[in-house]
């Protein structure tokens, strides 16, 4: 369970202008980050607008992967930190920034931090895919940090807590990667779905989020992922009769 | 000595496009500092580009002051901090941003962060004001940090720091601020020029520097610097004969 901590990735969801990626891209080299990821981005991929702006930040551009959907962008990600401003009565832990990078550099399997679209912010669904929110403290008269600030602060703190001695590990395994807790909440829904569970129509949605919360927050690892869903299926079959003779 | 500590001055030396001055005031605010300075802005001041870029950090620019020199627009802070990512076999303390942050949390006396001009950065002239250099460890195989962003990191250490509680704290005074020290570089210049100390010619900035460099390092209080003029009148002075009688 000791590999080295890898980097987070940085995932970029429906980022609005290129030149905005390029400056991301650029922060984050500037700090040794490399994987950045690109979910819907409004103008397409690649985007012209994007070279200039990253200023020689090429390598990251270059390597760029872009998804149809944040799930996607985190599904190999055991660790992900949505990063917002605005407090949505989350029940979700909050870390700043600092906090976050010595998680980075302190727990197995890989971390992604989300950055929402330039105007708006994450929506309530990405944030959904969570297990923590991400926070930079900032004063609470001027809060205006754009897309590229916010990701070159948490570049920076990730730069300056990766060298932290990794301290002696407990045997514990890592929380599953996003994917695993996606089939399992899939799974759930798949099985609660024809119970009634999601009806009346207009609280489904919040609904279908409260069941996603409470998944989510536990950060269970492969092993109790699968065992959950063994569970799962057993609640699925029919009931079985007459095993004896 | 236990006055609140105030927040860093942050110096703009040459800024080339006000573009980046209202950035610089945006990341500024950001993190609750206010006090910014000017010194010999390329196009000017007011600058009409500057407001749109600091997206509402008004307050800022409207309070910045403009000065001449570099000199003028740090004669009353005691720390002068040198940003630089270019090391010129300086000899003086090389600080990161964190550490300046700690610093100017608990130090007394006023702090302030010079900053270059966006191409190329600070000249040896302003260095040499300086009792230390402020760098920030970035990627050594990719360094482009623009000029906000720098400020950016340096106002978020400060506010990271700045609840720092202060420690029980020495009855010592802070070194005396810079206008107190050029009055003294200024009096051993005026005092060594006759004496054919900055001879031959081509040799004599390097020769100012060189005394400069001595005279700040110490970061001499204002009654040490007050004993120190004491000294140079006394040595300047002629010759007391027949005192007796």
């Amino acid at each position: 369970m000791s590999e080295a901590t890898e980097p987070p990735v940085i995932v970029l969801v429906r980022p609005q202008l290129g030149e905005n990626i390029g400056k991301a891209a650029r922060a984050m080299l500037n700090f040794g980050l490399t994987e950045m990821r690109l979910v819907a981005p409004r103008d397409g991929w690649p985007n012209p607008s994007a070279g200039p702006a990253a200023s020689g930040a090429d390598i990251v551009l270059d390597q760029a992967r872009v998804f149809a959907s944040t799930a996607d962008a985190v599904s190999d990600c055991a660790h992900v930190y949505a990063t917002t401003v605005r407090k949505r009565g989350v029940t979700k832990p909050v870390v700043t920034a600092e906090q976050a990078a010595r998680q980075f550099a302190t727990q197995d399997g890989r971390s992604a931090i989300l950055f929402g679209p330039e105007r708006s912010g994450l929506e309530a669904n990405d944030v959904a895919l969570a297990r923590a929110i991400l926070t930079i403290p900032v004063n609470p008269d001027f809060s205006s940090i754009n897309l590229a600030q916010a990701v070159i602060l948490c570049a920076y703190e990730w730069s300056r807590h990766r060298d932290l001695a990794i301290p002696p590990r407990e045997e514990l395994l890592p929380p599953a990667p996003q994917e695993d807790l996606e089939g399992l909440i899939a799974h759930f829904e798949k099985l609660l779905e024809p119970k009634g569970y999601f009806f009346p129509e207009p609280r489904a949605e919040a609904t279908r989020m409260t069941l996603r919360s409470v998944l989510t927050k536990p950060g269970w690892n492969h092993l109790e992922i699968r065992t959950l869903r063994g569970i799962l299926s057993s609640l699925s079959r029919e009931s079985v009769k007459g095993t004896d003779g």
